[in-house]
C-alpha cells in the first residue's frame, strides 16, 4: 500500500550507500540512548551507522533507544531534564547524542517560547487554551536547527569532517551555522537560481556554497551520485546518509512543549507537512513520553497543515486513500513545498489513527494567517507558520478541530525568510507631512 | 562641559512635558522597586511620571529605585533570580515593573545565548576566554525587544493606550510586535523613504505605520510636537515620554552576562554606541549587581564600539574631549547612526573611569568583521555585531584591550536584517552542471 514512496526510497538507498563502510564508522559509536536503527516497514535491526534504508525491504531506517522505565526512573529523568540547559540537550537522554553533547561547541538550539496566544484564541474561538510553538527563537531562525544539531553528534559520531545537504533556503543556513560552529567544513549545494537574499543567508557562514544549474530535483539527484562516490567519502549529508539521527530533532518539539504545558499532553496539535517527517516525529515524541510515564496517556490529536499549492498528503487524506499522489509543488509557502513527501503515509496513519485530520490553505489565506498571528501575538511567522494558523482557523470554522481542547499550534521559521509573501499587502497606514495637520488629516489621530 | 548635550535634549524636555498630566498617571502607580526619577546631573527627585527631563536643569531623568541590601539578603535575591522564567522578568526585582509583570502578555525577551567563542578567540588571540552575547535571539532578533518590554509596562502604568516612537528599523518592529502581544494600539514613524523590507517588518504587526516626508530628524520633530499637542494625550513613546524606563531595560544585558558567567563580572566588555544609553545602562547595572552583593566586586572595562562613519563619541574620547561633536553619519551600520548621541558624555566619563576606550572601524571592517563572526561561531550579526567584533579585533591588536582578560562582546541585532551589509560580497564559492565531472572541475572536492 506504501509502494510508491517506498519505490521512490528505494532509488536513493541504492545510491546512497557508501562505496566502503569503515568499521570505524559503526563500530563503536556513542550516540548515547540509541541501541541501533530499525526498519519501520519491516521492523528489521541495523548498528548505528550511516544509512538510511532497510537492507532488506527497503523501508527507511530509524533510531531505536534502550530508554529507562518505571515511575520510579520516570522521576528521576523529569528531573535530569529539568536541571537540564535551555536547549534540546535538556532531552539527551531521549536523543542519539552522547550524555556529553552539551559541552561541545554546537549551536544550541531549542527551548523556544511556547506563547499563549489569547488574543488569536478570541479572534478563532479557541475557548480551551491556545498555544503558539515558536520557532523562530532558534539560531538561524527555523526549526531546521534542531535536526541539523542531532546530525552534526552523528557526523561527530561516524567520523565525517564535512557536513552538506541540499537545500532551497532554511536548511542550507542551518547547516552552515551549525558547521562554523562545530568547526566541521560544511558544502551545501542549491539550485543556482534561488533569491539573492537566501543565497546570502546560505553562504554567510564561510562554508562552500555550490550552486547547480538545475531544479531543486537536479541538486537531489547530485547529491545521492555524490555520496555513492569517492569524493562524497568523508561527508555526512544530513538529510540523505545522516537523516535517521536528523529526523529525531523534531521530537524535541513534542517533548519541548509538553513540559512546557506542565508535563501535559495537549489535545489538539497543527504540524506543517513538507516531507511529513516532523510531523511523524513529534507523534513519535509524544508516544516516548507516554511510555516513559513523563505525562499521563490521554488521546491527542495530530492535524496535518499544507498549502493548498502543494497538498498530496492534504488530498489523500480527504480521498480516503493510502497513496499520496506526488505533484508538482506551486506555492509561496517555499519551505513545505516538497510534491513527494516521503513520509506522507505515515502522516496520514497519524491523522487517522490519533482523530486529525490533513487540511490545506490558498496562498492568500496563507497571508492572511501571518497577518493575524502578527495582529494579535506579535509574532512575525514564515509562510509555514501561516500554513499552520490558516488550517487552524479552516479546522475550526469547518468544526473539525474541537474549540474546547487545548491546542498547540506550531510556527517552524521566521517571517524576515520571507518577507515577499506579505510585502505586495503590507505597508504604510498613511504618508503626511511632518506637520500635526497634515497627520489629522490622516484621519489617525 | 556637557552644554551640548544637555541643550540638544533641553530642546525635547520644553516640547515634550505633556500639557495636561493627570494624577492618575503619576500617583499610585506601581512599578515595582522603582522609587522616583532622579536627574543625573543634579540628583533632583520627580514623581514617577512620563517625563524624562528634569524641571530644574533639564538634565536626564533615570529611575532610583529602593533595593535590599546586605548579603542575605543577596542570597535571596539570587535564589529568586535563579527561579525566575527564563527571560528578563527573572530580573523583575530590579527593574521598574510590577511584580506580576511575567504574567501579563508581552513578548518576554532576554535571557540570550551567551555564546562561549573558542574559534573566534583563537582567530583573534585572546586567551582569557571570549564570550558573544547573541541578542539577535529577542522575538524581533534584536536588542531593543527588552528595553520596549519595560516601556510597555510603564504604558501601562501611566494609563497609555497608544505605543509609538519614531524609528528607522529594529524599533519599529519591537513596538508593533510588543503593542500587538500586550493590546495596545501602535502608532509607529519612519522616514517615508525606508527600505521595503524594513516598511514590512515595522507594518506586519498591524499597528499604524506613518511615512513622514523627511528626515529621521524630521520624524523626531515631529514625535516631540505630537506629545505636546492634545492629539498626543494618552500616547507613549517609548524612546521620548517614556525613555527613562525604556532605557533601563538595558540594564539586563549587564545582569545577564553576569549570571551566565556565573555570577561574576567579566574583564572586559564591548559595547556598541547608537545614543550612548545601552552602554551607560551597561554600567549601571553591572554596579548594581556589585552593590546588592550579587557579584564580587572588582575592575571591570567597557569599550565602546562606532562605525568610523558615525564616530563622535570615538573622536572625542580620542581627542580627549569630554563634550561630542554632532556629525552626519555616514555609515552601513545604520542602527548605530545616531550623529548627536544624547549619553555621549555619560560614554565618555565610563569608558575613562573604568579604564577602557572608545573606538571604530571602517564599513569594510564592519563587514569582514561579521564574516568572521558567521564563519568562526555561526552567528549571523547585523551590522552593529560587525562593529563590536571589529572594533574588539582593533583593540586587541594595538594592545588596549588586554586577551587573557575574559571578555564579553555585543551583538546586539540579526544579519538577516542586514543583509545589504555582505550581499555584494557573499555568494557561492561555484556554480556547476549537476554531475560529478563538474564538481571536480570546481576544485572542491
Amino acid at each position: 500500500m506504501r509502494r510508491k514512496g517506498l519505490a521512490s526510497m528505494a532509488v536513493q538507498t541504492v545510491a546512497s550507500t557508501p562505496s566502503s563502510d569503515p568499521a570505524a564508522r559503526t563500530g563503536t559509536v556513542d550516540l548515547g540512548p540509541a541501541a541501533a536503527l530499525s526498519c519501520r516497514e519491516c521492523g528489521e535491526r541495523t548498528p548505528l551507522g550511516p544509512v538510511f534504508a532497510c537492507e532488506a525491504c527497503f523501508g527507511p531506517l530509524e533510531v531505536a533507544y534502550d530508554l529507562p522505565g518505571g515511575s520510579e526512573a520516570a522521576e528521576a529523568l523529569r528531573k535530569r531534564i529539568e536541571a537540564g540547559p535551555n536547549n534540546i540537550w535538556r532531552y539527551a537522554p531521549l536523543l542519539p547524542v552522547p550524555a556529553d553533547v552539551a559541552e561541545k561547541p554546537n549551536v544550541n538550539p531549542g527551548f523556544t517560547k511556547l506563547v499563549k496566544a489569547d488574543r488569536l484564541a478570541a479572534e478563532l474561538g479557541v475557548t480551551g487554551g491556545l498555544h503558539v510553538k515558536d520557532d523562530s527563537g532558534n539560531p538561524t531562525h527555523s526549526f531546521k536547527d534542531r535536526v541539523v544539531a542531532i546530525a552534526v553528534e552523528a557526523a561527530r559520531a561516524f567520523g565525517f569532517t564535512t557536513l552538506s545537504c541540499s537545500s532551497t533556503g532554511n536548511l542550507a543556513g542551518a547547516v552552515g551555522a551549525a558547521a562554523a560552529r562545530a568547526g566541521l567544513r560544511s558544502c551545501v549545494f542549491i539550485p543556482h537560481d534561488l533569491e539573492a537574499g537566501k543565497v546570502v543567508m546560505a553562504a554567510v557562514y564561510g562554508g562552500d556554497l555550490v550552486g547547480i544549474e538545475g531544479t531543486y530535483d537536479d541538486v537531489n539527484r547530485f547529491c545521492s551520485e555524490l555520496i555513492g562516490d569517492p569524493i562524497g567519502e568523508g561527508w555526512g549529508f544530513v538529510n540523505v546518509n545522516l537523516r535517521p539521527y536528523y529526523a529525531e530533532g523534531s521530537k524535541t518539539l513534542a517533548y519541548e512543549i509538553c513540559e512546557q504545558l506542565g508535563w501535559r499532553l495537549p489535545d489538539n496539535l497543527v504540524v506543517p507537512i513538507a516531507s511529513g517527517s516532523q510531523l511523524t516525529k513529534i507523534d513519535k515524541g509524544l508516544r516516548e513520553l507516554i511510555s516513559l510515564g513523563l505525562v499521563e496517556d490521554k488521546p491527542y490529536k495530530i492535524f496535518g497543515a499544507q498549502a493548498e499549492g502543494c497538498s498530496p498528503v492534504s488530498k489523500a487524506f480527504k480521498d480516503g486513500h493510502d497513496v499520496v499522489r506526488p505533484v508538482k509543488p506551486d506555492t509561496i509557502a517555499k519551505s513545505l513545498a516538497i510534491g513527494n513527501p516521503a513520509d506522507g503515509p505515515y502522516v496520514l496513519d497519524i491523522a487517522r489513527r490519533t482523530g486529525g485530520a490533513v487540511e490545506d490553505v490558498t496562498d492568500e489565506q496563507v497571508v492572511d494567517a501571518i497577518k493575524l498571528l502578527a495582529r494579535t501575538e506579535g509574532i512575525f511567522a514564515e509562510t509555514a507558520g501561516g500554513v499552520t494558523v490558516g488550517v487552524l482557523r479552516k479546522l475550526i470554522e469547518s468544526g473539525r478541530l474541537d474549540p474546547a481542547g487545548e491546542t498547540v499550534v506550531l510556527n517552524t521559521g521566521d517571517g524576515l525568510k520571507t518577507l515577499d509573501a506579505v510585502a505586495p499587502t503590507t505597508g504604510p497606514s498613511a504618508t503626511i507631512r511632518p506637520t500635526l495637520e497634515s497627520f489629522r488629516e490622516a484621519g489617525l489621530a
